[in-house]
């Protein structure tokens, strides 16, 4: 059924399925009954919750028991139902009842950054099949309106980059190694311990959360198909406090940062790159004003020039403001039609090869601490095409524990950081070094975004 | 004509007027001539310029002089023309035109504040009444977007306040007089230079421009119908150096806020406040950050919580970015039929009475500097119901130019921090301190912004 065919039946109201009952699912179930009226205004006819499907029906959910069901398929198949809301999370299930509402005629408004980072293509054309909206504001950031800007406002302008702080798990470990200097490890589990970590952290700080993050943001930033499978991604977890000292030395913090980046190679040829990974920010930069659980998303635009959203990225409250705005657009298109722009990707630029990739990088390293090493350590940088923007030597090796490596002070520490070089290149300086007679040992290698050249 | 019978005629190509050719427009059209397959796709039909209307027709524009007219009104009528695009300013023609577009069934897009300011109500009644849109990114913060989340990601939520940096020319001021410790005049002078001020820069440091905003942002915010009119209004020419040093003191930094609040009082009737004045904001507030010509708005959500978005707010391509992205608005929903959401002002909340809006204050004086003047003074604050947070007290009392007008020691300077007082009592207290023996001076009264009690 079409939508023209559908609104004729339910101008007089919107049959809203709610599906999922969560920490966001309650707050959007409250926030329709205590603002309705509202909702009625600013949508023309009055929301109606037909439904809401839940596992376990048995608990007290503090609503009208007659809505609570456990078969979401049923309350999705109601001809009453114009607009289903999903907030239940998890890929498979989620996906076969969204693309059976779009198919249905229904629009679709979901939270579920998984799902739409990895079968955004399928449920896109589902909702293009049936002229309907397929919406996901809350998916990524929370409740920073960045999918609607980058559909709507941006729509006459060519975005060149975009970086996100868009993990609130990580940014609030990182924020706090920075203060306490506390270690990793201690700061994960405080984290936990103040509802800030999931038991399994593993999505956050490994960076999977991220990821579909920044191909949701690339997807629509560039006009072209990007899945999280596109995206490369290292997470937070082998970040130590030494390389938290090496970035505030060179007037930096590290952020988990999701870049996508539009690439013209010399030939005029463009593609798309996207990844995750902690990144040096200068303190200079809006981003790195960002702390705690916050999260913000930093553009760049031909015409529009660095334009920055922040705000809270998670928690039930604002994600469900960001449902509800979703729901209250889907709505207006019902009762008085229209559709929302898609994630339209005409552009249909392909993936940057990750090695062709260009950034600044840190290579911090344990050397040995004699005449010649210096010359040679910057031979091999200038052997594979990287040149080097600053070099700082410090004498004292310590071990993470703090005990000193180099009693004999037979080693230094370099810190050696480079004007803008291609991934590629950059890992084959960095395997090189490991060969070096004159280096010890790598210690870590992090990327520096924010500054040009 | 009504939108559906407007579109059965033309749905193959987007007609568009542009009126104007100032900055904003030649940046308009060369945006929409160098990225014309882009709007195509992000469209689903091309964007054709129908005609330019400029009020002088013999300069060389470097675009088909068979564009370019000076008869607008013409350019506006002609059959073919879907949308305008009015970058002209100024009011009373531009409010002619724009109204007798959208009599027309024509969309409207337009980057002009004070017009959309003083009169939003007509034009939004003009729009409804053709089932055409009315749009207006361009008309507050440039490029960032700020209508548009206001219209459709934040309409699932209750809006409490919004503070907006909103006006570059001051912000680079106060910006500038903060880092140099230059004063007022020779700041403003400096920005004149520079191309920041204009040379009559009264709209902007008088606060007529923040107070176009603020009515625009309350509108939105609050569904509710504010004017420019309703705002009450200071700018920022009587700022001295020492408001700066004294705001310092309380790590605070001094910005002209337009600030537009949803009251609430004991009774639970609901009111709204728009204000533009200059304010301390603390170091640690996200606006603090904003320095230079940068733009910023700061919006609390009931669900939402804080969110800022921060980026350029004025130059002819941040603000074609915005005026484009409303014209793919308006050119999709010419395609693909369907209507932006209005201004919806069905709440219909009264504004408030100035004396009513409470905020804190900090209150500059000289006193006599004798046993008891801090109790007498303090009584005065009492006296007039308002509580004081904090007294920093002083010795040395100079002059602007330095001069130190107390060789005798008889004088010192007073910086009294209240909690929230309203408007009116806070005018009577500094009524009564004027009048008390131990104050020989009131020398300036600041709003403090960001900090709650």
């Amino acid at each position: 059924m079409t939508r023209e065919a559908h609104t004729e039946l339910c101008q007089s109201e919107v049959g809203v399925a709610i599906l999922g009952m969560g920490t966001v699912g309650t707050e959007v179930v409250r926030l329709l009954n205590e603002h309705g009226d509202s909702f009625t205004h600013r949508i023309g006819a009055p929301v109606v919750i037909r439904g809401i499907a839940v596992r376990d029906t048995s608990r007290d959910r503090g609503v009208d028991p007659s809505l609570i069901t456990d078969d979401a398929q049923a309350l999705v198949d109601r001809p009453d139902v114009d607009v289903v809301v999903e907030v239940i999370g998890g890929i498979e299930g989620s996906r076969q009842l969204l693309l059976s509402a779009l198919k249905q005629g229904k629009s679709v408004v979901t939270a579920n950054k998984a799902l739409v980072a990895a079968h955004a293509a399928e449920l896109a054309a589902a909702a293009d099949e049936s002229q309907v909206d397929l919406y996901f504001e809350a998916a990524v950031a929370g409740a920073i309106p960045i999918i609607g800007p980058l559909k709507r406002s941006m729509a006459g302008d060519e975005i060149q980059r975009v970086m996100g702080i868009v993990n609130g798990t990580t940014n609030f470990i990182l924020s706090a190694m920075d203060e306490t200097g506390a270690d990793y490890a201690e700061t994960l589990a405080e984290a936990g311990r103040l509802g800030y970590a999931e038991a399994d952290p593993t999505a956050d700080v490994e960076g999977f959360d991220a990821a579909s993050k920044a191909a949701i943001l690339s997807t629509l930033a560039f006009h072209s198909r990007v899945t999280a499978n596109d995206v490369y991604r290292e997470g937070i977890t082998k970040i130590t406090q030494q390389d938290i000292k090496s970035a505030r030395k060179l007037n930096c913090t590290i952020k988990l940062l999701a870049v996508c980046e539009r690439i013209i190679s010399e030939d005029g040829s463009q593609s798309v790159s996207a990844r995750v990974y902690p990144a040096l920010v200068p303190l200079t930069h809006q981003l790195a004003t960002v702390n705690g659980a916050f999260n913000a998303v930093f553009l760049e635009a031909e015409s529009a020039g660095q334009i920055m959203f922040y705000g809270p990225g998670a928690g039930g409250a604002p994600t469900a403001s960001a449902v509800l705005g979703d729901l209250v657009a889907a709505s207006r298109n019902v009762v008085h039609g229209g559709r929302a722009p898609g994630d339209n990707t005409y552009a249909n630029l392909p993936i940057a090869e990750f090695g062709d990739v260009q950034t600044r990088y840190l290579v911090n390293m344990h050397v040995v601490d004699e005449k010649g090493t210096l010359s040679k350590v910057a031979e091999v940088f200038a052997n594979h095409d990287i040149s080097i923007a600053t070099v700082h030597q410090d004498d004292v090796v310590e071990n993470e524990d703090g005990t000193n490596i180099d009693p004999d002070g037979k080693f230094a520490r370099l810190a050696v950081v480079t004007h803008r070089a291609s991934e590629a290149n950059l890992a084959a300086c960095v395997e090189s070094l490991g060969n070096s007679e004159s280096v010890v040992k790598v210690t870590s290698v992090l990327r520096m975004e924010g500054q040009d050249n």
